[in-house]
């Protein structure tokens, strides 16, 4: 995790908080890449395993053909597959590698994503020398990285194992927004779109689960959910029953992952949002007997500077997986 | 298939040719997005399936944050997966899509792939205005889409179905190449490195296909990999055996893509490539009763702007799977 993230509420809960941003490297980009390699492997050392027993890795990032990932790929030598899906990555990942271990083609593989304040934020929007003044809706991308193990099975464990029991993988929903510093509101219809699919298919209720995890609306686009989920309520009596708990076990990773204090304005974004206070507080909640089932879903803005500049909207997407303590 | 590679000597082969590579658009990028969109429907038809019914989409190109996946599929409206494996994406939809169907999760899917010389040309390398002369090892970026639908079972058709039964997920391979050209050398070890990895996981040898085809590598990277198998069977007893008849059932989507004459030096590239091959010739070859076993094997040069102006190398990756007649 970055300086920043470290001086926040969520700091107690990471396995490693850097000193500083660049990490040792020459540059942000090469600093985010060393992130997201000790991130994936520590996570295979947790689960008391060696990377050569890994069968395939899945990850993804922010940054132009996923520069991070693909130089971590290089240097861990593992299989890996590349995936995008802007901040929603991280569900993306474990879902699929998931599928790759239930559906029998893998014994262990790794799902992780990761995201740097400074290589995004000269990538998408100002050179950081420039010091642009930032909009109250916009969000910080945080300097984060988070990996998980999923596995067919470790054996025998002292503490109970997290599940992965289902997946939505979600649809594109474009709600029209062309401002790309308001990106909650550009996903926030994506992850109600989601959320509304996965207790349709399952035919459950939001009150089923201990914990509904978005991954980055921040303060902003957490309002905007709750209210489409009070609208549709009110609207549909389906959706009233479905919604009716969902505002007890709602929460949003980006609007936790800073205190209000610390000057960033709607909260935090970026792939690593999720996928560490995922890997670093829930899945460690989960295994201590707090959440009994919890469904994450992670939340993208899929952006451009090209699409900006071709005066195109900001369309958002997000996927979910129910994590299920067993 | 845009205005260039309908003159080339795959032309037959393609659905639909272009007559302006802006295809009614006012930018290549959204005429890429089209041209995958359109792919994609014709793919969904051509099964005799409806939008509706495919449970997931898994596409990828080469652009910033996949631009071109992205709005296909906020216009096609179908859940959609979004990977990133430069060239060698159209493997790693169509592995996953299978992994999806097989492990029964999907029951049917679309995987496919595009790229246009337009976009690709002014995003890794030079403004198409500056008219910048290529080097002999350089490729050109075909302007292609491709996509494939992978489901469970379509029930009784006239001619035999294609299935994938075997897939192989490639490690990054970085052979040190700094010639953002010269990306034949860049992909040809992970090339090898995958089939070999492939030959040896399932116990066969070569000439157990009919043809094993790799994604771009192109004239020269061909040769490299021609001279890399060889050079693995002079070592070492097994590999011999395994690489025997190589030559005789290896072919490369770049070099076959252009004629000499059509002046794209190395041959082509791009994900477009091996994805309008795959699905536009190889496929229908094989309904026709040409080849009953086929190892696609896609291969991408992961480069990105941002590492090459920061000194680093290109590294290769490859995913393999196999094709084969029921």
């Amino acid at each position: 995790m970055g300086v920043k993230e470290g001086k926040g509420p969520q700091a107690r809960w990471f396995d490693k908080i850097l000193q500083d941003d660049y990490y040792g490297e020459k540059t942000f980009e090469k600093a985010e890449s060393k992130l997201l390699k000790n991130s994936i492997t520590m996570a295979i050392e947790k689960a008391g395993l060696k990377k050569q027993t890994i069968d395939v890795m899945l990850t993804g990032d922010l940054l132009n053909q996923l520069m991070s990932s693909s130089y971590m790929a290089r240097d861990v030598s593992i299989p890996y597959l590349g995936l995008y899906g802007a901040c929603s990555t991280m569900t993306e990942s474990i879902l699929l590698a998931s599928v790759l271990v239930d559906g029998g083609f893998c014994t262990h593989t790794v799902a992780g994503a990761s995201s740097h304040f400074a290589t995004a934020e000269r990538q998408f929007r100002m050179p950081l020398e420039h010091g642009n003044q930032r909009p109250p809706q916009a969000q910080w991308t945080a300097t984060a990285a988070g990996a998980v193990t999923i596995s067919q099975s470790l054996g025998r464990t002292d503490k109970p194992l997290c599940c992965i029991t289902h997946g939505t993988v979600g649809r594109v929903v474009d709600p029209g927004i062309t401002d790309t510093n308001f990106m909650g509101a550009a996903m926030a219809p994506a992850a109600f779109d989601t959320i509304r699919a996965h207790l349709t298919d399952t035919g459950r209720k939001s009150s089923d689960y201990d914990l509904i995890l978005t991954g980055d609306l921040g303060r902003v686009g957490k309002k905007i959910l709750l209210d489409l989920a009070l609208k549709k309520s009110s609207q549909d009596e389906k959706d009233e029953s479905v919604f009716r708990h969902f505002r007890k076990v709602y929460e949003d990773c980006g609007a936790i992952m800073y205190e209000d204090c610390q000057d960033t304005h709607a909260g935090g974004s970026g792939c690593g949002c999720s996928a560490s206070i995922f890997a670093g507080r829930i899945v460690k909640e989960m295994r201590a007997g707090k959440y009994k089932r919890v469904l994450l879903v992670s939340t993208g803005a899929l952006i451009s500077t090209i699409s900006k500049q071709q005066g195109e909207t900001v369309p958002g997407i997000a996927h979910a997986v129910t994590v299920e303590v067993m």
